[in-house]
């Protein structure tokens, strides 16, 4: 079902793992002042949780990394966090930058450059981070490194001023601000640079459509600035767009490993036989604006697929990593922008209940919907024809009653992409650990493995060894006909 | 058990009810323009739902009224929207104005002013409101008219502006302005000099501490402007004080009725046996901080019981409406500000479920807890001696299943508490029919009479014929032992 | 809606009613001796809960019909205990029977048989009973008497012995012995002898099958003798048929009232396209079987139409007394008997919550279903064309929260029913008050009006008074709109 | 952890799991008849589904027992069918019996008779048990076999009989003749001659108390012959105890091996402070009476710990197999017993939900209590000294959404017995495969491999590999600090 050199393997993040023991906290990130917030937590935008509480990968990645091959994984992604490498603002150290208008279309960083960025860069956590990688490499682990994973410095974006001031009127809007995408490129050669030895696949950064929709449309959702407004959504899609672009470049010029990016997809479904052309449009705004402009170079008119394109943005990408939780159901409205999603199905249900089609729900109110991880797979092969990797897909669960089920689940629709010649090349569950869920704190528990917060104790819940044995035999026929759904 | 000159009836409100029908469309309101934009549709902040599909109470109040007589009702409450008397700026107007600082301790408006400020008051507005009134007065029914509720004009507060620019930065701040107090007194003066002949009582606005909260706190509720802000929500609420004060002094040299102000309150209650502190100080910040100012005139430190008073702020309340819908449970932290209101309990429940103490929800997810009507009326009557009226009590429930109990525990408990001595002159139900229930629009049904929007027919709910035998009886002795909780 | 006359009250029974005070205890009846048996409580056949801690309508009779008429009704439904007038045997007494076969053709009973009956007739209890009549027709309410209902004298029927033997070997077997018609037929002489005077209207008995069914087929549900046997089943249920011919003739030959028996209607819907026989054999079984008897004078042969017709048995019916609680869903199956009823509808829901199609259930796990009072009222009216009286139909809810709307909706169909042409000429609500549920004992609370059992203290629930308004306006118009389903 | 000979295996019966493929019907036993009768069916007492379309362990159970040994198991127990073994009677062929009044106090099987027996024998069944038997032996399986699972011949039970005319009055009344006594130590003879070189350990029964207190009081549980009766409960409890002590005297007289009994034991829980002697009444009742008989030879006085001692009774015991679900909760009451076990606890919980004190419920409805594992084992190790095989432990949980965190809980429960002391040799699940479920039919789904039931296909489900991992490791260690109860 799944061969040899299939990845199977954990997704792990930076901010979401790494803090928790002596010496591991970044007080550095926008959404380490962001959750600490009176105001935000008062106002119940935030949970009150600190991530100084969290899991201490920092400290104890031997230890995870040996469960991680004690599972049978052969695979692991981590994140690196830009605050930690640059506590201090870059934007003074010159690089060569072609702009057009507001658009960064080039950016290269000569040796002289480099080498006064390295100088920059904070040499303890350089050092740590090539630890943790030693150590998986040491355990002949397939290592993917992400290098943006929704945090930003402070420097860069200080979502209580922009808050303050607006986004227009602040000076560290983080990505609102187009400057932002020549410091994320001097950023990855840094990273590229002092990783390059040791990571077999990079990403550039992680989820960019949930950064600018949570940020800047769905702001209950607690994610920083949360401030309404659809001009900054847009820019700030655009200015990830390029970042990425200009990344992918510089990494490129430094190392020959393939260079991706995660993205989370979500297949779009009709609520009704005239729904079809909602589905169209919330296809295109959810899963291939973005992603168009990086690979066709397609640039930016949303809710419309735009014919211009960008010579300086097409084929910036080697591979896809796809997350993948739940699905959304859509029906056509006259109203902008001409689909609704509906509740009751997707991520708009009831916490530990089911659907309205009846499959049960995630602790985080999440539809689970195996079938969409082969829909959404087979939607972005055949527009990208690009290789793939999961590299997210779980579910908050705390008692583990769904777990098994859903990996079993979500694996057999996996296999039957594979089957159908889509090219996956590995499934990285989330996560090994439970974790710090942003604005939700650690009440949300996606962990194979679960910590016991106060003593940082690892214990494996039984889904760890089933997904252990499905690994083992590169197959989930054994439990395939006993999935309830 | 209730006196014959008890006042039995229902509240109603401006924007909440008047729209929905022919030449009824206000849309010079901060909410009218707040609930239709499109981020906000789009971030879930607002619902989606308009006030122009409303109940259209402006044009069939004369049924409504009927409705009010038919079921024995003696007492109604109105409101007036400033927007609709003054749909363009009074700020060129000139009135005599003392200040102190920021404060505002002195607005007089001679008989100069006022003519100017009649003339600029929109005629039409003026004409239909009085026509209200006298078909209210007609129908032998107490009249208590509110002055302001919520909304405000456009020109005196733009909440995506604020949000955009920042509140500090933003020309029309509402209440953020302390100019919106001396505007605050024109209308007032407007307003008393054209209905002072019909109106029985007057409130000068409802539930302040509301709109601050909610405004700039407890930003997920979708109140303008959603904007995250501690000084923002001091300010606000001072200025709201100020504004009472100054309207109430101008009211008073119009005309002799009493001048009061709606106020929801909430019991606060322990924890466990090491909340009391806890209790102490959310009392405070909830039902008496506010209060103090304008009755004791006691300014500004809040979360700590002020001792710094100002005389042009006592004394200033005849009366106080009591508006009531569920309890809280708080207890005691360490950090800021001193308390946290515990889920599960009062506002923090699950819709149509079951509060941690087995008290029954409403679909809002408030706890049915009609003990705390006792408890708050008796504690606002031994800190401030005033007269009260229970201006709201109602429960959203669409399918009346709790509603004639919730009336019936609730007036048992009112009973009680004028059987102790509490001076309490009546009990208006929130409301008589379904309303906008601002940002969850039209999906929470307070109505003791369903109203079909398409057609705008009304239907009585049970609850209604219940309510209105127990005010024929002035008693709830027939139903009191059966009372479930 | 419902014209003038139109009977508008409440049913009652005797066992379930009577006892609870002082000298209200008869202990002379099956279903006494049945609810005190240790195994039928252990078992949990039976609740443990005993009909002496009642609402003793046998002393408050005089206050509960007041409450009736309080609530502006014009129609009282009571019960006879045939244990309390016959405490002992009457099998001693000669009257003039023909038989054929097993069958009772005809019971004559002659002046000096009837004066021995008379005279063996407890009179206290006949004392009591004219009490109680004349206290109803003198609140000038219309009296409608029901002689047996599910009761049965202990020396007629005593099912621990039917348990003990096999219901063939046993001498006390109720109904089915043939010789149990004989001494129905005294017993209704008897009683029509005594109160001819003051009854409107004669019911022989009260849901013969369901005496039937859940005595020898569901016998979980505690009935006595829960003795499972399809044979008992139809000799009982013919028996029955007999017993009321019987007491039909001899009624007719002592007063000229009309004479009717209340009957249990389901109306039976199809599960999908398929089950349309299934209806058919299922609403024959339910709904006709029985009536065709004593109708149509067809007798006997179950699950099929039968064409046998006994001349002594046609035409003994002047009208129908309709209980109706809830429908049955069916589909076709195989086996026998041809069709399936279907969980999740009618009366096999879970308590409280909701049935597969969505409408509420009570506290019994009922589905409300009101549209089936007007099915069934049809499908009645056109297959025998009598006119009917709703003579039972109600909810088990503690918190009354549906029990308005329940009254409301259930009217609606009732209304539109006579507004077809169905000769309805009542509703009788089950019940007054809180009452003794067979083998749930107290915990089912069905009444109107709540009653304290430890105080035997009456308090109305708000349902009471929204009923009473109906009854007053003979109409639902004002509410029906609002109706949630 | 757990030692390595520690067993760990599964456990199956006969009935429940042979039917369901070619030739496997037994059409000769008292429940083959029970639950087609269509009485029974339509009455609910049992569900309608046939053990004939069962999963066919008669056929499979060479891969059945593969599946065992796959997952690191060294132990099983299966049943053997009397019916299969003698299809007809037995009563005719003479052995020496020993008689005092009722009591069977002896009973000696000599050669002529065991030969005459062994021909009456019916040959394929015991071919094809010593099939099954010698394939379990050839995987290295210690097996334990179990001669009565709650099925008897018909020509010994036949319980529609017993219903029709009363168990006194039948001559198929099963256990409550004192003649079954005699023919168990036959059938007993017969297999242990039969088996005896392939057998590691012998039980004589399972849950006698399960027979008497279903068959006899708790009725609605659908158990034969659903006939209410204390004296017959109590006879049928004394009469297996006898049997269970004759059948010990004759297989030890064949065999050497250890001989026990498999009872299922609940520990007892005060319902509060006052009720230890209810605890105490209810604990001897459920757990000790029979226990005692089959001991300390203590006969008969039940609901008092009886002091009367027969020789012939005592000492008939080499271990205890150990069958537990869940617990009970008592309150003391007045009345007959003494007292009275809760709902929402134990047994009597919603299905699917949880228990009053917050425990998980299984899909029967029965409370998750592992400690309850420990307690009960610790009281039976107290009073009887016995070592022990946790012979039954499992739920009914159709999406295995429970059963991981189930076993790792009792595991954990039972290692701390192991720990304490107290001598218990193994742990047999219930089950391997999804069973026939008695009256329940096949909606309870037991089974650690799913069984589809069209196809006969098995599958695991995802707590097989848990299981089999906990096995291998001899220990939970790895879980239990994730056990979310």
């Amino acid at each position: 079902m799944f061969p040899k050199n299939f990845f199977f393997g954990v997704s792990l993040s930076g901010f979401q793992f790494e803090m928790g023991g002596k010496d591991a906290v970044d007080d550095k990130s926008d959404w380490f002042l962001w959750v600490r917030d009176p105001v935000n937590i008062s106002s119940g935008l935030v949970s009150g949780d600190l991530p100084e509480d969290g899991p201490d990968y920092w400290n104890r990645y031997k230890e995870d990394n040996e469960i991680i091959k004690d599972l049978n994984m052969n695979a692991v992604r981590i994140g690196i966090e830009w605050s930690r490498i640059f506590p201090t603002s870059t934007t003074d150290i010159d690089v060569d930058v072609k702009r057009n208008g507001d658009s960064i279309t080039e950016v290269t960083i000569d040796k002289v450059a480099l080498e006064k960025l390295r100088k920059r860069a904070n040499k303890d956590a350089i050092k740590r981070y090539r630890q943790i990688m030693e150590d998986i490499k040491s355990k002949g682990l397939h290592l993917i490194v992400n290098l943006n994973h929704f945090t930003l410095p402070i420097w860069l974006h200080n979502p209580l001023e922009v808050r303050r001031y607006g986004v227009e009127n602040s000076k560290k809007s983080g990505w609102f601000n187009s400057e932002a995408v020549v410091e994320f490129a001097k950023y990855a050669a840094v990273v590229a640079a002092e990783f390059g030895d040791l990571v077999d696949e990079w990403s550039t950064m992680n989820e960019p459509q949930v950064v600018s929709s949570l940020g800047y449309i769905q702001v209950k959702a607690g994610f920083p600035p949360a401030y309404p407004s659809f001009e900054a959504f847009v820019k700030t899609m655009v200015n990830q767009a390029q970042a990425h672009a200009r990344a992918y470049d510089v990494i490129k010029s430094i190392t020959s490993k393939p260079v991706g990016l995660i993205y989370s997809f979500s297949p779009v479904y009709p609520a009704d036989s005239e729904s079809a052309k909602a589905v169209e449009k919330a296809m295109y705004f959810q899963n291939y604006w973005f992603m168009d402009m990086i690979t066709f170079g397609k640039i930016g008119k949303i809710f419309e697929n735009s014919e211009e394109v960008r010579e300086d943005m097409g084929r910036k990408l080697d591979f896809i990593g796809v997350n993948y939780y739940t699905r959304m159901v859509v029906k056509s409205v006259d109203s902008f922008p001409g689909w609704q999603v509906l509740g009751g199905y997707g991520y708009g249900c009831a916490p530990s209940s089911k659907s309205l089609d009846g499959y049960l729900t995630s602790e985080f109110g999440w539809e689970v919907y195996p079938r969409g991880l082969y829909d959404i797979s087979k939607a972005i092969y055949d527009r990208y024809g690009l290789s793939m990797i999961v590299t997210e897909n779980g579910i908050a669960d705390s008692t583990d009653s769904i777990r098994s089920y859903f990996i079993v689940a979500h694996l057999k629709y996996l296999g039957k992409a594979l089957k159908d010649g889509i090219d996956v090349k590995g499934y990285l569950h989330w996560s090994l650990i439970d974790n710090y869920e942003w604005a939700q704190g650690f009440s949300k528990k996606f962990g194979l493995v679960y910590v016991d917060l106060k003593t940082k104790k690892r214990c494996l819940r039984p889904s760890a060894i089933v997904f252990s044995k499905i690994i083992e035999e590169r197959s989930v026929n054994k439990f395939e006909s006993s999935v309830p759904y």
